[in-house]
């Protein structure tokens, strides 16, 4: 494994957990300014709304487990596929289960971290 | 615009116009051998699915148009974010509208022609 595969693969690990965690803070530091998330049935959107609609889920328990099937450095650009399980738990509610594939394209910032700047988010309602 | 970003919109245009057709032969020729692609509640597929879902059909009258909203050429890679508005009619059927964003991952191949590699559909049953 290369060094930038090793970072990104951090990157990952730290969004995971600070999703778990919900710690948004951290969530927007993983990604860059001009950050655009593509989910279905939604016009795409940036870090703005990613904020707002984080801050609506803060009573919400988050478990989130992922699996990268791919890693693909290309110069200061990467893109990886990862599978996702992830378990929604709003307070006093059963945990919603949620299963799918992402498609992540990230860029090497000039201070030399990867940061998610696209990403198309395939995760629905497991079956 | 570039000669790249040119290149890249033609292989988008003879992909709709081949779905159009329903030419399955083009769309295959403008894939790389190791595609991939991914929808949502689906586990990821390649180029012999592909083909065996398009042969499905060839009775099926689809309409395609697509509005590419971002091209990044990366040396030899490339990545898209096109919108989609497509019609698909069954034989003796009403018109399915369907809609939504895709993120495109191309590769520029060795005789330098661009070719689909990744591509992560979001188009959904238009609301």
């Amino acid at each position: 494994m290369t060094e930038d595969e090793r970072a990104i693969r951090g990157v990952v690990e730290q969004w995971l957990a600070a999703s778990r965690a919900g710690d948004l803070n951290t969530l927007l530091s993983l990604m860059t300014d001009d950050v655009i998330f593509m989910v279905p049935d939604s016009k795409p959107f940036g870090k703005e709304r990613f904020a707002a609609a984080a801050a609506t889920m803060k009573d919400v328990k988050v478990e989130a487990a992922g699996s990268i099937e791919e890693l693909q450095v290309l110069g200061d650009w990467a893109y990886l596929r990862n599978y996702l399980e992830i378990s929604i738990t709003p307070p006093h509610s059963a945990p919603a289960r949620r299963s799918g594939y992402t498609l992540t394209i990230l860029r090497r910032q000039p201070d030399g971290r990867w940061r998610v700047t696209r990403d198309a988010n395939l995760v629905t309602a497991s079956r």
